[in-house]
């Protein structure tokens, strides 16, 4: 089944104690769509600026990924520039220039109002709201959100979340929705504004998905050289969405599995900066890594296969 | 088959946000012994001073474990006290008190001395070592420590890790000892010192396990009311070697079931202060519980029944 994405395409700025990459290709959306586009077809809304080099969205286009719902505006593209210290964990943001973002209203084209599966990656929650308006009946509607939304704008998150099946965000932004320490108590808690399943992102930690019965939980893929963070989240997300629009089982089990492929693109993504691992694995290489996560977590302690240096 | 522990029993005073207790039973031979005594049979070295409550280990004995490696010394107990913030991080230490314990030096038994597994508690590596000096063959030697002998014995520490088969630690603990942020490389590392495995303890994130060819990880029981960390190290190590024990299988997969005993312990343990849980409950509710975390770990996806609240 198919995917409709909306969000950001960004141009980044991005300092890591591995180096630094200027203008390089970034954005909530198009790490989403890199990542999903492995599993399933996927369309994206998005805009950028008259300086956008569209393409750089060619390699997308190769897995048939339909962009022609990319609004090409006077301006220029949104830029972010932030760096990240040694422990690698939150990013520290030195600019954030909207540019044509700041303007952007998602418009969805006639052609993508009848996906399966919404993504609602981080933006504004009135206009991930007026996506909603503007699709038909979506199987599975699952949204991203940040603290500055969480912090600012709380009323629409809340009136956003009672149309939103799966929600994705980070431990401190489930702590700081839900004002509660206790991870599982703040999920639960979320889950009392609309969402039938909420994804805790637990970063090097992992992930842990509470739904009303259940709670399931999966570590992250043993990485042992991270470069650059930029993307996991969003990577995660189109992995995790992509594996469940190519299964369609949203049972506990089903996004278990999705669960598994959503850690398993992101553990790729970190390991180079920006999108350079995204380009250049293949679905061979994420299906292998599912298989050696999958041992590490115990789901088949009996298999033999190890890959090289694990 | 059985188990040999060495080392502390303590009284302790104990601040968290849910409440104080003061001169309540601790120390890591003997959370050890209350979680490792529900999977196997145990013997326990150790000393006491003359103002200890003897009676106090009596739920212990009625347990089947052996207390006849205790020494009372003149003076008193080893008395431990400290607080938890909030987050139930770290516990920050108001006063250790040694007494009994500054002049322990371990006198293994002649009846203890083939048991076929041996754990060092977190004691000085010079101690630790001059167990392993006594004993005869045992099947598996497993070693936990701290901070403190990283930073300050170092050598003697080195020096012990090249007779321990299983090392168990903490995430800031292997870092440290290792000089390595990436925890899986830091954990490598330390394979390299001797163990052919070593347990990283992520706290409320789990539990990874590095061997040579396989790394096993296992995310922490989901408690929705931590009221008190202390001893949920030991309680862990205690389920974990008691399980190994009880099982004799030292194969991953045996390794992978004896981290889900001992990570289910621990999570009873840190529901209440002291040894209260480990207490009360029995080994029924043990297994329950690691069917759940099964579940929650994707072991049994199927599986279907949930204990309540969950």
């Amino acid at each position: 089944m198919g995917i409709l994405v909306v969000g950001s395409i960004a141009y980044d700025d991005v300092t890591t104690p591995h180096g630094r990459v200027e203008m390089s290709l970034g954005g909530s959306a198009t790490y989403f769509t890199a990542a999903a586009s492995f599993f399933s077809p996927v369309r994206i809304v998005a805009v950028v600026g008259e300086d956008f080099d569209v393409g750089a969205l060619g390699f997308l286009e190769a897995r048939g990924v339909d962009t022609s719902g990319l609004a090409v505006r006077p301006g220029e593209t949104f830029r972010w520039s932030g760096s990240y210290g040694e422990d690698m964990g939150e990013a520290t943001t030195h600019a954030t220039h909207l540019n044509v973002f700041q303007d952007f209203r998602p418009v969805i084209p006639a052609t993508h109002r009848s996906e399966d599966y919404v993504f609602l990656a981080n933006i504004d929650p009135e206009l991930q709201r007026s996506v909603l308006d503007q699709v038909e009946k979506p199987r599975l509607v699952i949204c991203d959100t940040m603290n500055f939304w969480i912090d600012g704008r709380r009323d629409a998150l809340e009136k956003l979340l009672r149309r939103v099946d799966v929600f994705v965000l980070n431990e401190a932004e489930a702590r700081d929705l839900a004002g509660e320490k206790n991870v599982v108590k703040a999920a639960r808690r979320i889950l009392d504004l609309g969402p039938s399943r909420v994804v805790v992102k637990l970063g090097e930690y992992g992930v842990m998905l509470v739904g009303a019965h259940r709670i399931l939980r999966l570590p992250a893929y043993p990485v042992e050289e991270v470069r650059d963070p930029t993307g996991a989240g969003d990577t995660f997300a189109g992995g995790f969405v992509g594996c469940l629009a190519e299964s369609g089982d949203d049972s506990y089990e089903g996004m278990h599995r999705a669960l598994l492929a959503g850690t398993v693109t992101a553990s790729f993504n970190v390991e180079a900066f920006s999108m350079t691992r995204l380009r250049e694995i293949d679905r061979q290489a994420i299906d292998e890594r599912c298989r050696h996560l999958e041992r590490v977590a115990g789901w088949r302690p009996w298999a033999a296969a190890v890959p090289p240096g694990c």
